[in-house]
């Protein structure tokens, strides 16, 4: 098959790699990030090691799918740089947050969209290098539920190249169940700047973890969403599988980067209130990060 | 007047000090603390500005009052101390938190416990060397709001040193007050890890600082304690002068000490446990600073 991956950041172009074992892959990403992989070549290491050479700019031939993997906040931004760019044509999102699906159907169109979540983590340690920090299981589905064989190839393609993937028939249910995850390890992970193990090595953290995750339920609930309370410690188990791995989200704020608070807890927040809930914790906590993101820290 | 300083840390060591200047004061504290005073006086910069001597060992004379400046979670240990040491007396707490007065009346009696609040703010430097950084009113008053002469002389002795004292008739008004001040102020920078001017600066930090002391106001109110809107603003205003200062739960923080949340935040989440009520925020940040005094933080 064909793909782009469109946003490739640290989690895309680990993708990109693994997918050019057996693909074609062009790379869409900063232009710092391209140039150095254009010379050289991109590197990967930790759990997968090794130089992968990927196109880096159209040549104006056809690709049958994006994989978008930028920033939950920039999904707008990316859905429409694809149409201009590409035309209408399928997008995967392997993305954090609950809209992304949404935001990408309202601009390129339904039946072009496809959901997805993953378990892989990646670090980006500079132009051209990314670290493979943790292997997990990719999901993917029509949101639909249909078993199409666009995701039936989708699926195979990546199977193919030792990115282990099942097809969900409720993709939108993972993709939730996804977001409560990310909602209490990145989210407390920000907050306390402590490494995901630390929120099961300490009891209040612990507790906080056990907070967040009830109230993501409720609101999932409120939803239509059905997650139940198992996700608890499905939450602590991947906290203690990745307890060496600084989150995604603190990564960001380490960096003085934008985090996706917005988009994963800030999401729960907006949905409780569409339904007349309050979700304080998660709102307390996206707007503490949300001040973490421009204080200069004393220590 | 004859006063003992009791918890000679920054504020302690400050108002001994000040005293000393008209009064006879004996200052209890930590050992190396007072072993450098001893040799060498305490010196105080900042505001005031100058190097005091003062008793550091008891000589078996009597005072007239305990001034009671330990963290509010030593304040039972100490009232047994103090009880053991000097034997029944008056002792007048100028300490953060809701619990003192009633945990120093179960220990030394009702009719020896005056309340207290200050504003001035001071740090410690090191053993021997405090930093007087901001200056504020003092209040004190009876319990039962009646005007003695034993708070008369206290506030007489007070003013008399430059530490501008006022009578309340409602202390405990106050020291709720005071508290809601510090639940916003020293929760809020704590977690943050910013300087108090931050709060006004960030709106997302000033929104949570709105919160919290909405969230306080309620539960005084449960407890019959009027506090009012006012009290927003007056944060606020508090912030703004202090906006350089780093508050002492910070301060606590950055050292690696325990810090005050659970005689202050956290007081507020069982009293409003104690009222049916939840106070979701003030958990949130007691159990987020709880684990930030274990966590080795990454930034």
């Amino acid at each position: 098959m064909r793909f782009i991956i469109f946003g490739a950041g640290a989690l895309g172009s680990l993708f990109g790699a693994l997918l050019s074992m057996h693909h074609d892959v062009l790379l869409v990403g900063r232009k710092k990030h391209m140039e150095v992989i254009k010379e050289k070549g991109l590197k990967i290491e930790g759990i997968t090691e090794g130089v992968f050479y990927l196109e880096t700019e159209w040549d104006g031939s056809e690709y049958d799918i994006v994989i978008l993997t930028t920033k939950a906040y920039d999904t707008e931004k990316a859905a429409r740089e694809i149409l201009k760019k590409f035309g209408k044509m399928p997008v995967l999102s392997l993305q954090n947050g609950l809209r992304n699906e949404e935001m990408l159907a309202e601009i390129i169109g339904n039946e072009y969209v496809i959901g997805g979540v993953t378990s892989h983590g990646a670090t980006f340690l500079e132009y051209g290098r990314i670290y493979h920090a943790g292997i997990g299981e990719t999901i993917i589905g029509e949101i639909d539920g249909k078993i199409t064989d666009r995701i039936k190839n989708i699926a195979e393609a990546f199977n193919k190249c030792g990115i282990e993937t099942k097809i969900s028939r409720n993709i939108k249910n993972e993709i939730w169940r996804k977001a409560v995850v990310n909602a209490a390890i990145n989210g407390l992970t920000a907050l306390l700047k402590c490494k995901n193990g630390f929120l099961l090595e300490n009891r209040n953290a612990e507790i906080l973890l056990e907070k967040i995750c009830r109230e993501c339920i409720k609101v999932a609930r409120a939803e239509g969403i059905e997650i139940g309370e198992k996700i608890i410690d499905k939450t602590k188990e991947i906290a203690e599988k990745t307890a060496d791995n600084i989150s995604s989200m603190l990564q960001d704020l380490l960096k003085g980067k934008k985090t996706e608070i917005e988009e994963i807890n800030g999401e729960f927040v907006r949905i409780a209130r569409r339904h007349g809930m309050e979700a304080y914790i998660n709102e307390f906590l996206t707007l503490a990060i949300k001040a973490m993101e421009s204080v200069r820290h004393l220590g």
